[in-house]
């Protein structure tokens, strides 16, 4: 009884965290499960998130000189890749097969991009696309795993090795600024190790966050595909030496999964926390009156901070969004709603507060009962550097959070340690990240993997400056740490 | 041989319309079809234009109190209505069968609706969601007739049939403003026939443009449900006197067919016209050169007038947008690349241009070897009004080209002589629109269906405005007069 009064979420994430994860999803109505097995309703409080990821993640894509466009839902099933004997791929099945619905879209896009280029001036090809996708999974969990999710899935062809491998590189960076900047979650960057790549690529690239059960989760990833889906669609043009030539391609993607991972990164007990980049609103004003008499009055203060505040400019471009709750539910009811959906920031003003010309605020970061009074103008001209000083501080008590929970590790019985939970029906509650060291053996790698469940997340592409040592597993030479977490 | 030196499109729309459609979209670049049966892609040429579209749309949506969602793809099989025994809606097929693609949400929306929906304060519900919907169709035409399509459909829910008609109304009217305002295409408004409503509305409303072939285009509808899909699904709310009500419910949607309906009726025989308030682009530079140490002078006089455009605000808010087309193609290529693009203005500036301190200007809005000389300077304060008037332009033609293939008739011979083409191998060249008097029987409506493949546009709002008559096929009364004709 008195845990549920102290916090708006029940579970605590201490006490269950899967359970605290989709009641932080419910409670902020961002989005729930629907009638189609394994296919998720995204709400608008969650959705208009995901538009405000969208619209700010497209303008870093056109900056880099992409273009959007849109390719079919369905995939001949004879286009479906398998590898080859030589290790190539090639398709699978016959033709005049039955339609799959894309799981992603190389395959479609390669037989387009092959009609679509003849020369070395048709390259580059930077085309991106927003678009649904479906793959069927058994276990299922709002935002981080459903069959149908949202997403952006960038292909591009050029004509060297050297341009596509660039262009992988540049991709993984928009997401890592993306990542941190806006969804205000700190990243580790770096190559996936063969046995973890996209199936097809020659190189892929990844960012990964640790989660509050301190696992992992996989944000974005970024392919360099070699000239493999150029053989198998047939991408060949002729080079500036005048040779047919197979096009370098690259593929990188990130989805609604990303509104899991900042739920993971920043929701606490009391629900979500919205990074106010990003937020679908920043302000919300609760008029407060207990007589039907101050009630006008109240509204019309209320209205009047609104509009004060949406003429302020956002620190990030854009406007201030604030707008008053005039629905007829009781003031405390309303100011949890707010706080298990993460607004930024609540403001509270009554008949006192608009006799003092003051208003009574609560930060999102701060305890859902901690408020302090400022005066009205001092307080809207604040507006603009709070939230600014809001999305640093999230995004610091996040990097704070994941160096809390990553060690550097060098005996297997300290490594099996560190992964291991006290607790068995808690099994989020473990180390975190081990930063150790690894031969490059595939078989150390899966030793790691069938006994403790946990797999190298990425080789940071500054490995080396951590320097070298000796295997975690076997001892062998190894040219730097890399990290190993359990994951999503 | 003179024809095709004259135009950049052949066949012209005198020669073979359906052939001229299908090459202005291939020489625009802005869609194909693709390796899956009756789904196109849509490439980025074709895909900007429908990007501002979604823009400018959405943002008149959220103007007027509406948020986006997202709703599953897939529909169980079990969620399709049909016409029950008494006229009402009842679930086809059985629980557990198999999932399919949605060719609209109403149902699926539906039984979401039911859960969210407890009492009166939980309404309105106003949402809207864009996505892709497929319906297998036997001929397809790019952006006119898919199998897949992307779409907005608003479904709405109210407590009562005047909020739903009033909400009904009022998209059709966003739909209107959008239509004439941005796509500068003239429609007509009004009620369909209730042979030709939506399955299961109560009420649809529509707008009706005409194409260049003379034929209408429905290009969006707004559907008054009553309480027939809240019925079928259960959307039950507690009301203001504590009974238990089914809600009333719309939807509503436009499609990638608007891009179909602003190619046919801008687009002439050299190609794509765009309109300027939603053109990808509004002005493309081409630096001209013959000697290889121009080409710096030029570039560099080239990307000065770029940016100084870029600065400029656009007069419906954002900003010019130009570029220079730096690409090692001949002018003259170049040139007509963007005429058949349909770019509003293309800017030539070579030697003689820069020591006058002058450009070069063709608006796309007139022949393409009409051009004219300015100063700089001059030109460049004068493109954000030039784009306006281009813009009214566009509109005051379709306008005038839609009232000369109007006419009232009032005998069923001249009736029959209006839709007769005098070629039949060229059906598009028949009369137009028939402002005729219908007597509001079936009969009559199916006689002319059958005999002259006409229909019933729309019943206008205002259709008493033109006064009362006599039917055109049986001669009875008429309370006004409605626009007859043939139709995508």
């Amino acid at each position: 009884m008195a845990k549920a009064a102290q916090n708006a979420i029940s579970p605590t994430r201490q006490e269950d965290y899967a359970e605290w994860y989709q009641q932080v999803v419910r409670a902020a109505d961002m989005a729930e499960t629907s009638p189609v097995r394994g296919c998720m309703v995204i709400k608008p409080w969650g959705y208009s998130f995901w538009e405000n990821i969208q619209k700010n993640m497209d303008a870093m894509f056109k900056a880099t000189g992409h273009v959007n466009a849109y390719f079919p839902l369905f995939i001949p099933k004879s286009f479906r890749l398998e590898a080859g004997p030589d290790g190539g791929l090639v398709p699978a099945g016959e033709l005049e097969e039955p339609l799959i619905v894309r799981p992603t879209s190389e395959t479609i896009i390669g037989a387009l991009y092959a009609k679509w280029v003849q020369s070395y001036r048709d390259l580059p090809i930077l085309i991106n696309q927003w678009a649904n996708v479906v793959r069927w999974e058994l276990r299922t969990r709002l935002f981080l795993r459903t069959a149908e999710f949202l997403w952006q899935e960038g292909h591009t062809a050029h004509e060297t090795a050297e341009e596509a491998m660039e262009e992988t590189r540049k991709m993984l960076e928009v997401y890592r600024a993306f990542m941190e900047d806006y969804l205000a979650m700190p990243v580790l960057t770096g190559r996936k190790t063969p046995n973890q790549r996209f199936p097809g690529a020659v190189e892929t690239l990844c960012v990964e966050a640790m989660m509050q059960d301190r696992k992992a989760l996989q944000a974005g990833t970024s392919h360099f595909l070699g000239q493999n889906f150029a053989k198998a669609s047939g991408i060949v043009y002729q080079s500036r030496e005048g040779r047919e030539e197979h096009a370098w391609t690259t593929s990188w993607g990130t989805s609604t999964r990303m509104i899991g991972g900042a739920i993971m990164t920043h929701a606490d007990d009391d629900g979500m926390v919205m990074p106010p980049r990003l937020a679908p609103a920043h302000v919300v004003i609760l008029p407060i009156f207990r007589k039907e008499e101050e009630r006008a009055a109240s509204l019309a203060y209320a209205e009047g901070i609104a509009r004060a505040l949406g003429n302020l400019d956002a620190p990030w471009g854009g406007k201030v969004e604030a707008s008053v709750d005039k629905r007829d539910v009781n003031a405390g009811e309303k100011g949890w709603e707010w706080v298990k959906k993460g607004i930024p920031l609540r403001v509270e003003v009554g008949p006192r507060d608009i006799e003092k010309d003051a208003v009574f605020v609560a930060r999102r970061d701060r305890g859902p009962k901690e408020k302090y009074g400022q005066g009205r103008e001092e307080f809207i001209a604040g507006v603009p550097a709070l939230l600014r000083d809001m999305q640093d501080g999230l995004f610091q008590k996040a990097a704070a959070f994941r160096a809390e929970h990553t060690r550097d590790i060098d005996e297997y019985g300290d490594f099996t340690a560190f992964f291991t939970p006290e607790n068995k029906d808690k099994p989020e509650i473990h180390g975190g990240f081990a930063m150790s060291h690894w031969c490059g053996d595939e078989a150390c790698e899966e030793k790691i993997t069938n006994e403790l469940s946990v797999t190298i997340r990425c080789l940071p592409l500054d490995r080396e400056a951590s320097g070298p040592g000796k295997c975690v597993v076997c001892g062998k030479e190894s040219k730097g740490r890399v990290p190993f977490a359990k994951a999503y």
